[in-house]
């Protein structure tokens, strides 16, 4: 059986979701970054990265949120997460996965993870106060050249959406103006309500 | 006919590597960086996130390393550059793309490209200074968990090959011991004498 190790608040959340939208069965385990469990040698085992999310399969394990996105849909592809046999609207879809993971989550964990890098306590105090500008750019492209709607890619919810739920979880608390992206709240609005999502959240309270 | 947008000495030589070895038909457009023609109108009708490579297909644009080198293998497929109908290796390779996209090249960026990130100039003072570090970190987790040899994936030569190449082309620059790195650097050395590689060496030497 499939296991996710996730995180509360972390990207996990979209591997989480496109986990339930596909109806498989898998096992949620937490990783408590309180204790930085994510750094001790039996989660290293798992993921040497020290990161989630991590999926364990019977062949072996999956990081990178995107790998385990597509993964998901290619796995359980009675749920139609992502494009068969388009190469065209597949490598869209990969592209928009590339672009929250390579630019958007980069320019959001500045605020957090300066310390990656850079050392001086200094240099991370100028990379938050540059985390809103950057958040607004990347919300703006998606908003203007991205998003299709109703989902990400028109009538068809495909794993771009749970990632994309993801990141505009990081709106507010980046000190972006929300009213600036009305499509993608309602889109955030809307993906709540999914039976899936709602469980998913439902979890991650406990 | 496919179009690549491209510039020396970026991470557009991946696609462009792919490109020659899927036997591909396309135009290679140069983007000349040092008069800023990524940021003109002309180029951000193509690509409105000032970055290359682009790819041109008839059927519209593609960005992003992964998404373009995943659309090469999955258009021309004779040429076997990824895997077919195995979801766990599929996975396995989008999960080394996107760690070069996401962690490797974003180490690397921040030596030159840290205006991105913090307006302060003594913030980019701080971040060249850990870019040799973190590279190093980064080669190491390649070289001891993530190579397979002789190529990324073991016998089967795929587009994490000309990426791998492309990373690999920065480590004097970013100030790393190559002779810490045997097996990357001997990658290096043997994609180098491949026809491929040569041909498209060439072009960017004109």
């Amino acid at each position: 059986m499939l296991k996710l190790f996730y995180a509360p608040a972390t990207c996990s959340l979209a591997s989480h979701i496109a986990l339930e939208e596909a109806g498989a069965e898998y096992e949620a385990r937490r990783v408590d970054f309180s204790t930085a469990e994510q750094t001790k040698p039996d989660y290293l085992a798992v993921n040497p990265k020290a990161r989630v999310p991590a999926l364990v399969t019977d062949r072996g394990v999956i990081t990178e949120t995107p790998a385990i996105l597509t993964y998901i849909a290619q796995a359980f592809p009675a749920a139609k997460l992502a494009p068969a046999n388009d190469a065209f609207a597949f490598a869209q879809l990969q592209s928009f996965l590339n672009y929250l993971c390579s630019t958007v989550h980069i320019a959001h964990a500045h605020g957090r993870r300066g310390a990656r890098w850079a050392d001086d306590p200094a240099a991370h105090e100028a990379m938050k106060a540059k985390v809103a500008s950057n958040m607004t750019a990347c919300y703006e492209l998606i908003e203007s050249k991205m998003f299709e709607g109703p989902f990400v890619f028109g009538d068809s919810y495909s794993i771009a959406d749970p990632y994309l739920f993801t990141v505009a979880g990081w709106i507010e608390p980046d000190g972006v103006d929300p009213a600036r992206f009305p499509k993608i709240v309602d889109h955030r609005n809307r993906m709540t309500a999914r039976p899936a999502v709602a469980r998913v959240l439902a979890m991650l309270k406990v």
